[in-house]
């Protein structure tokens, strides 16, 4: 992809080979819908293609059959459903069917406009019979008509004057994703799933009600179609129209989804009517008008502006921006592996979100960060559920991946034992509550999700006698997925150390600030201040696998006894690891697919030595394939923490343009939105080393050789800062707010109303 | 079941909840075919019942379908096929169908004769209409001539007189085992599979060709029926005749089973047709006595006798009966977990014929052991495959179950990564070698595959320089899968140490003795004196993980790291654990689901002191659930060797009953042929003190305290010795071959030509 403009993406050919590469990147999304980018005219049946409309939160639930059955496994699993789909029309120019991949294309444009939010191109083609028109389409899904995507469809006769025929409905054959051995791809098939309840045309515009057959959920779909001369036929917008060279003639199009996510319980068809009745009122212009002062507000708060780097500034722009495509605003969905671009991943939720993404939301947009949490809280009940299931007596257990709430990995090796999660989502609160003090939020939702996701560890530890009764966590996989069903994961046993160590402290919070919320809480969960000391007896005795004689922290308790894998000599076609070799060979040695120890010593920085960060980091370099594209971001940050710039600044890059230059070879299936998160983090955590250890906000700035500054603005606790660092110093501005206190490298500093920026030397 | 005559299995009424067991318990079979005693008549639906027909090494492939695909899994499992049923007959009286479950029955006897090797029952019924007539069935499946299955049916009126009528014929339709989620039972789907390609009628006789559709087997089955007023009906052979009261008619129903297993070239139809024509010429008598002969011989040389226990007796003959009903004679066959008697396990061998049935063969009847061993050889080119799709550059690696060589293993923690079956197999072929002085096996067969299965653990043990640069075996389950895949298994590893020293030991032996041989082998696979040289070295520094500060042997590098399993709060009906627990919950503990510890220092008891072994069998036994049939046998010996000679009684009469008793409530889906292996093991290595350890055959007698004596022979280095084990006594006989040497107790003995028996002391 070029990057002549950091703003937009363009495409100026439309290529087999990248085809399905491009309708990843083009997809357009607004967090509750979203639309790949398929040309609206078709394609012929051999041009690679995968068509795709998808409803966050809206997924079938399928079974599972297993080589061999044991108990506890998830017997269904959810896969987002590649829904009813708007984006097309059928269009015949003198009696010819244009198609991509069929017709002539004499010129082509397609660009993504980033900053306004709207996909636009134009086409030029030539019929058969030398006859030459544009087609120029214009789309937006809308962020503040959540329901809406609209399409402005014109035709302009070039060359020549035909007859013009244009048809537009709703199709369900949506499916034609290719089958493949990949665990990463997963396809659902919607045209099986999707049941038209109901049909109604009338008075230009069309309203469909879909249920599925197992996940019983309800969709309607409203289309509308202005254009002069339009008829229904079948259920379909039909236009007939002649233009003669030179005319132009324009088509709006807009569909409505409507939806309710985790059982809301209002009349949906009421619902749908009334609000589609409204929102078709609003003609394109205003539609555009109103996401581009959406987007103007989200980037003021959110970009990250970089003076001499545009490839990075464009891929920044186009990972924010799918951020913001992809996540669910809602307290009831979240973001999925690959937003709502693609059927990868079938659409699940995992610790990405946690991990990855919720840093950029939280100091960007506390509010969405707010929904993101609220979602795990609704999940509780499936979380209980399945924690009864694993045999726990009490607490809840995050699924490793869901979409509404139920365990859906049907690998438990490197799903189910992914204890993690649950550290991961309070992590994520704790960070939350800290940066936003929105201790209603704790209150209401937030203490009882980290008391019954702590309660996990409370059973799951047990004293080891050969380690002075410290407390060990057994079979366990940890982020890295390259070493399954290992004893004490340095970075499992660390977060759930500081999980209960937080969720001892808020209960004792708790207790002492808000009396009836506290007991209001440990009543419906039956917590006893016994189970909470027990949190933090166990917080402050578990076991941490401890630096040996070879001076590196150990990723669990036998990585460090195991053979390393030959990176050298494997060829590259051997790469990812896990499609070419069998797990019992994978796990048998030291080699990684994506950072384990480095993560936790990114997220619990203050708990090691630089030293040990420097050692470690260079020991689970070597022996990392980066076969996860969780991985590199990772090693970027804490790469630049231990002094390796430049190599630092080389798993950025490669991050930053993960999807854009398909760096990972599948971005056809999706783009990555863990990947993207990670390159925020990147730049913030990264370069500009902001932590926030302990509840103090801080400073490391570093700026890579290849750019002259950069700037970026945090949300902290009602504070907005913004920060522009150069080469030599870093600037601070108080944007918003009264008071803000934070360190610069390693000094004290503060911000107030008197005092509004401030310019400190980077060291 | 009841015990009144040792030699007999009574069955004094047909019940509802007994009768699926007692067709596992009935069945007849010779190692090649396998009929389960369901009854000829047929049963009313509701009346429980598996139908059930087995060919040893017939089956079918089926695809397997995972919860999520991996690199390297098997994409085809083999099903045993319930196969052609010839086990029934339409019986009509007065036009009254006569089935189980419906017609009134007044008397029953059901006898399996163990000594002689035939089925009988006599049924008295009574139709609705008041009339009563006899039903006596006679049933054989010979060892001489191994594809018959020959079924006298007589019919007597005893009050009243009436019309019968009597339809026989090959059905398809066996398959009607219930579904189940229980892993250890898998059901095929006969109707499906078998293809009927040709059928002839003729001459009395009847004859079908089947094919499978996906395993491309063939066979044939010819059916003859001798009885007078026969005729032909659409493939039925139909008799209708009229009895008086007292009168008394008799059916011979002979049915030829043909097929070859592991691809043999011959022409299948040519050949049954020929041998069948034989063999139909046999009447029952003289099948009968053939049988009877065959039996004689066997019983000889292999059965067990004990005064004072009758309950014993009985399930000793019933145990090594059916181990000789079920294994495969021919060098292409094995004998699998339920043998031919249901479709439990898929019909697939395991380890457990090395280690829990070879040591009966290989010590009664030593041509059978030589041709398990030769199973194995034959499926060496797909273990050498396997190895393949596992990353090993070099060498073989055995499936852990299946039937015709292909690893059949949909769940790798508890199969692939089983890989001690290699040692396992291995340290069978040292035994057999050793025991029977049949070195032209070895040269031809053996050392070919011991050297192949060598190379896995050359390829798969590593240095580990925390340990002194020992050879650390990786991510492994040993034999107890309640905890998988992990590092040093010491079982595994001891195995592989021994495995690796005797492959080095023939390797050399080979070269100075039979240099031609092993020019010709070192040619086809390869094998260089430095690999030989490297085996040797790992085998005298592999690691074996040391006994700590408690005392005891650790099961692998983490097992006593665990917290142990609460056995004591877990309530009853929550065994077996792995039907009521999560994988990660029971990896998770210090819990054994049978002997692995315990085991390796069984088979390598020299390794070890007395006192360690006493200290570790205490241990494990506290810890260890006996869920598989595996287990208790081996605790019983060892406990036996640790002086624990009450609870090793105990565990022995558990185990040597388990099927007669239904001891793991699930015989029904067929018997277990390891446990029934077992129960000769206790006897002969736990009461009687047998080891052949460095290939020194050595006694240590001692005799449960209910017995009064026991005796049983031994075939060792061409010589049979027989030996009578009294309170105080031990009397040894040699009753073939020239000379033997031995131990009684820590004395050395000899018996010769001059000297045959001998009488000493049980200290």
């Amino acid at each position: 992809m070029d990057c002549t403009n950091i703003w937009k993406i363009d495409e100026k050919k439309i290529e087999k080979r990248e085809n399905e590469l491009h309708e990843s990147i083009f997809t357009i999304g607004n967090g509750f819908l979203g639309i790949r980018g398929n040309f609206i005219e078709g394609y012929s049946e051999d041009f690679p293609h995968k068509r795709g409309t998808f409803i966050n939160g809206f997924y079938e639930v399928f079974g599972i059959k297993y080589g061999e059955w044991a108990y506890g496994y998830p017997e269904e699993k959810e896969i987002m459903i590649n829904n009813v789909d708007s984006n097309n029309i059928e269009l015949t120019v003198d009696d010819e069917k244009i198609k991509v991949g069929k017709t002539k294309i004499l010129e082509h444009k397609r660009t993504l406009n980033m900053r306004e939010g709207y996909l636009e191109r134009e086409t030029t083609y030539e019929t058969s019979k030398g006859k030459r028109f544009r087609l120029r389409v214009l789309k937006i899904v809308s962020f503040i008509k959540k329901n809406l995507c609209i399409y402005k469809i014109s035709i302009k006769m070039l060359h020549g004057s035909a007859e013009i025929n244009l048809k537009t409905g709703l199709q369900l054959k949506n499916n034609d994703f290719e089958k493949t051995n990949d665990p990463r791809v997963e396809n659902g098939n919607s045209a099986e799933i999707l049941l038209l309840e109901k049909q109604k045309v009338a008075d230009k515009s069309l309203t469909q009600l879909y249920k599925t057959k197992n996940s019983d959920l309800s969709i309607v779909v409203k289309e509308k179609v202005e254009c002069s001369g339009l008829e229904f036929e079948n259920g379909n917008h039909v236009a007939t129209f002649f233009l003669n060279e030179g005319q132009e003639k324009s088509v709006e199009k807009k569909t409505g989804y409507y939806f309710f996510p985790l059982e809301e319980k209002t009349d949906l068809v009421k619902y749908s009517e009334e609000s589609f009745e409204k929102t078709a009122e609003l003609n394109f212009e205003e539609i555009k008008k109103m996401q581009r002062n959406y987007l103007k507000n989200f980037w003021e708060n959110s970009s990250i502006k970089i003076e001499g780097d545009p490839e990075t500034s464009q891929g920044l722009n186009f990972n924010l921006f799918n951020l913001l495509q992809y996540v669910g605003k809602n307290g009831k969905t979240n973001i999925s592996a690959k937003g709502l671009s693609g059927e990868g991943y079938s659409g699940h939720y995992f610790w990405d979100t946690e991990i990855y993404m919720f840093p950029f939301f939280l100091y960007t947009n506390p509010k969405i960060a707010r929904e993101l949490l609220k979602f795990r809280y609704n999940i509780l009940p499936q979380a209980r559920k399945r924690a009864r299931e694993l045999a726990f007596t009490k607490g809840a257990l995050f699924p490793w991946r869901t979409i509404s709430g139920r365990e859906s990995s049907a690998y438990y090796p490197a799903g189910t034992a992914q204890f993690h999660i649950n550290a991961d989502i309070c992590h994520a609160l704790k960070k939350y509550v800290e940066s936003t003090e929105d201790y209603d939020f704790l209150r209401e939702y937030g203490a009882e999700m980290l008391f019954e996701a702590a309660r996990i560890w409370e059973e799951m530890s047990s004293k080891d006698p050969l380690r002075n009764d410290k407390y060990c966590i057994n079979c366990v996989t940890g982020p890295d997925e390259y070493t399954a069903l290992i004893n004490n994961n340095y970075y499992t046993n660390l977060m759930a150390k500081e999980h209960l160590k937080y969720a001892a402290y808020t209960s004792r919070w708790l207790e002492n600030n808000y009396k009836d919320d506290y007991i209001k809480i440990i009543k419906k969960i039956k917590l006893s201040k016994t189970e909470v000391d027990e949190w933090q007896k166990i917080s402050e005795n578990i076991y941490l696998p401890e630096v040996g004689e070879n001076g590196i922290t150990p990723q669990d308790d036998s990585f460090l006894h195991k053979e390393k894998w030959d990176l050298e000599n494997t060829p590259k076609d051997k790469f990812p690891l896990l499609l070419h070799y069998h797990p019992l060979v994978i796990y048998r040695y030291q080699v990684c697919k994506q950072a384990d120890v480095v993560l936790a010593q990114f997220l619990h920085g203050d708990k090691f030595s630089l030293k040990q960060k420097k050692r470690d980091f260079h020991y689970y370099n070597s022996i990392t394939t980066h076969d996860s594209s969780l991985s590199k971001s990772i090693f970027s940050i804490v790469g630049n923490e231990v002094g390796e710039k430049k190599l630092s600044y080389e798993y950025f890059f490669e991050n930053v343009r993960t999807d854009l230059d398909d760096k990972h070879s599948n971005s056809k299936w999706g783009i990555h939105t863990a990947s993207m998160g990670g390159s925020w983090l990147c730049v913030v955590f990264g370069f500009a080393g902001m932590r926030t250890y302990e509840d103090e906000l801080s400073f490391n700035p570093d700026i890579p050789d290849r750019w002259k500054s950069f700037s970026f603005m945090i949300n902290y606790k009602n504070n907005i800062l913004n920060i522009i660092i150069n080469k030599e110093t870093t600037t601070y501005e108080l944007i918003k707010g009264d008071k803000i206190k934070f360190k610069h490298v390693n000094k004290k500093v503060m911000l107030d109303k008197e005092k509004r920026s401030l310019i400190l030397k980077n060291e």
